[in-house]
């Protein structure tokens, strides 16, 4: 096309995406969907009768939101109950602490766990120990989560949870406990995946509170030896079905090309799954919403992925990659929502370098939203981090995490955290982002990270 | 004496009131005395076994200060045993409470109680119900605490707490289920004493979360019937012993005349009472100990008292009544630390008319610890509440408590949420208003809220 029309097509597109951005900071829509899917299903961990509840209450939503395709598609999952986690010091001075269970952990002997702590500052300390000083110990791993507007801080400490027990059975402790991955200092203790491998012993895996970490410091700052109490009843309960759930906006032009922008349905089960990740699905739906309801589709097709059990190990993306392998190569960016509420202030891509420059001035009409443009080695987010290394382009639209991660996994994850209008900030940002990508002339791959 | 000696006697107060302050900002002891009750004994649910520690802790820390006595009084308090409880609602949309027993409270049966909820905005609303309406329901006392820096919103809300589930029974519901007597957001339920009366039917008690009643909220405006199931295990123990312990710094030359400092020694039991009460043990205990350290003692004695029980219906309080019959009109003047650590900034009295205007110029010297003159209708402290009644003159240092029911009577109650910075500004406080009272020259007596 020549000059002349690119330019109006641009404009067009800054048009379309102005009116995105108004209709979405008058739409309730987004925080009504949060506040039905936490009030009528509340939490619902991967496998339970409650994400199959979720399941159900989406698809509903969705063909009620008139989406051009809506559809469904099985995901094995892993099933798991929390059951009952008790913890006390017994000596040198009896306390009870307030303690969760790591997801996916086994329980404890039925009579419990009695044995001496050890201290490590990080999963590395531990990793550096030896087998005579772990054995027969349980393992307390207690490294403070630094509070970031990135989420860096959970970056740092997360692998002590999701690996801590591995390393602590190689050398023979008998449990661990670790300091929460959470920024807030309530005495509520953080869940989330933790994993186990085949031939090394699997151990139960708990998390502690911030208090009540602190407490055993102060503890051991008196007494070298401390003794634990562990009595823990979470068990592994083989495999359910769950679904990864879509909708679509068909593309007009080239509706086989896709602009995929996601969330993941599931939740863990203390609190409501409001910010983790009932924000994230409302954002995204919100946001397709709007562009489904345009009185000119964009060129490609809006995917929009509600993806099954990604708290327990990205179980949906991964199904979906094998579900859609040969239409990988025609998925032309992905996103994903899964980081709260906050407001989002930047963009990030994984494209090739000259599409990056070219989507500077493409996805300008974002700026006036407070989205600035960011770097080229985005990750896309949890579910899409997997996309990039089979070729796909992603995007990260940065939300602001300062507060994210005093909530995150715990019961407090609950709808009075959410604030309406910073929700629907994050719907303009979604709904522009997706429309000018379904309307982009540039070639995005091959990506920069791979070149 | 003349004049110019008691001017002169004006000026040596003064000076001692500022020396006191200095030695305040320098001194960690507050900090160190909550730091050790909360690690080395923890809750301290009246007459539990930690109740027993917690007075032993005491005892030896008063004893190692040096104060110039120190004693007990034994003390028959109540015992309750918390037990568990779990509640849930069972329909329009399954969902699982947060609540905690209120102190006191029976359990229900073994295999619970399901029924109706019926909600009440207030206390009031409740007492104008109809008994056909409540009968056998789950009363909902949905009554949202205010925050506030004086704690006036805990008074307009506390009443559903301490009298609802009288109200409840006499109407003939089969429990009493509160939105939690608190200010925060957090997934947490405040506990906190419940009462029952003799001739009314006892039922079971408790509160659940903010966020929990939020969601109570939304389901009622989907669905006027709301089935509940609630399984209480919680149980009245009879009664044991416990102790009000009591120091002393010796008056020079009017030791039977008592300035008396307070807080209260026993706490709930699921945080480790740092706000509450320990705060108080600690800042009370630390401006005693300024004062036992001067090179000149004052005139009259300064008692310490570390009362038993005051959770359970100020029970140690009575108890010290009783106990000092005799000796009610040697107290000169007496207030408590009770409402957490924030900043005092304000001291009230409850004095005679005249003493009232003369003590304004006397204490004086708290005002550049920020502490400013209030007004002459104080009533305390909740220990100290009763003193009046006998003709006792009591003051309160009103401290902000702004966010002090975020944490009230819930796991939260711990040590971190302790400024030692706001904490040394109290013990300033009650060490200058200790010091001044027991130097002090006017009548206090008879007080104006007498007269």
């Amino acid at each position: 096309m020549g000059c002349q029309n690119y330019q109006s097509k641009i404009e067009s597109n800054v048009d379309v995406a102005t009116k995105l951005k108004q209709q979405a900071f008058q739409s309730p829509l987004a925080y009504d969907l949060i506040e039905s899917l936490t009030v009528e299903v509340g939490p619902r961990l991967t496998g339970s009768e409650k994400d199959r509840l979720a399941v159900q209450w989406v698809e509903r939503k969705l063909n009620t939101l008139g989406f051009d395709k809506v559809y469904k598609e099985a995901v094995e999952v892993p099933v798991w109950n929390r059951g009952a986690a008790k913890a006390e010091v017994i000596a040198p001075f009896q306390q009870p602490l307030v303690i969760t269970a790591l997801g996916g952990s086994i329980g404890t002997p039925q009579k419990g766990i009695q044995a001496n702590i050890i201290r490590f500052k990080t999963l590395d300390a531990l990793k550096a120990a030896s087998i005579t000083d772990v054995k027969g110990k349980i393992v307390f791993i207690d490294h403070k989560t630094q509070k970031t507007v990135t989420g860096a801080g959970y970056g740092e400490t997360v692998s002590g949870r999701s690996k801590g027990a591995i390393v602590a059975a190689e050398k023979g402790a008998v449990a661990i406990l670790i300091r929460s991955i959470g920024t807030d200092s309530d005495r509520m203790a953080h869940t989330g995946i933790m994993k186990y491998v085949d031939g090394i012993q699997k151990i139960p895996a708990a998390a502690m509170s911030n208090p009540d970490a602190d407490l055993i410091n102060a503890m051991l700052q008196r007494e070298p030896i401390i003794t634990l109490s562990l009595n823990m009843s979470s068990a592994r309960k083989g495999v359910a079905q769950s679904f990864n759930v879509i909708a679509e906006v068909t593309g007009q032009q080239k509706p086989d090309e896709i602009v995929l922008i996601s969330a993941h349905l599931d939740s863990w089960d203390e609190g409501t799954g409001a910010l983790d990740d009932g924000a994230g699905v409302a954002i995204v739906t919100a946001a397709a919403k709007l562009i489904q309801d345009l009185p000119k589709k964009p060129a490609r097709t809006i995917r929009l992925v509600l993806f099954a059990a990604e708290e327990v190990g990205i179980v949906g993306a991964k199904a979906y990659i094998k579900a859609h392998e040969k239409e990988l190569g025609q998925h032309y960016i992905a996103a994903e929502s899964d980081f709260g509420a906050g407001l989002i202030y930047q963009l990030d891509l994984n494209v090739s370098k000259q599409a990056f420059h070219e989507l500077h001035r493409q996805l300008n009409p974002m700026a006036s939203n407070g989205v600035k443009q960011g770097n080229n080695t985005a990750h896309g987010g949890p579910d899409v981090s997997i996309f990039p290394s089979r070729g796909i382009p992603v995007a990260s639209l940065r939300q602001n995490g300062f507060d994210y991660f005093n909530y995150h996994h715990t019961p407090n994850d609950t709808l009075d955290k959410i604030d309406p209008k910073k929700l629907q900030q994050n719907v303009a940002a979604y709904a522009q982002f997706a429309y000018l990508m379904a309307q982009s002339t540039s070639q995005l791959r091959p990506m920069k990270s791979k070149q």
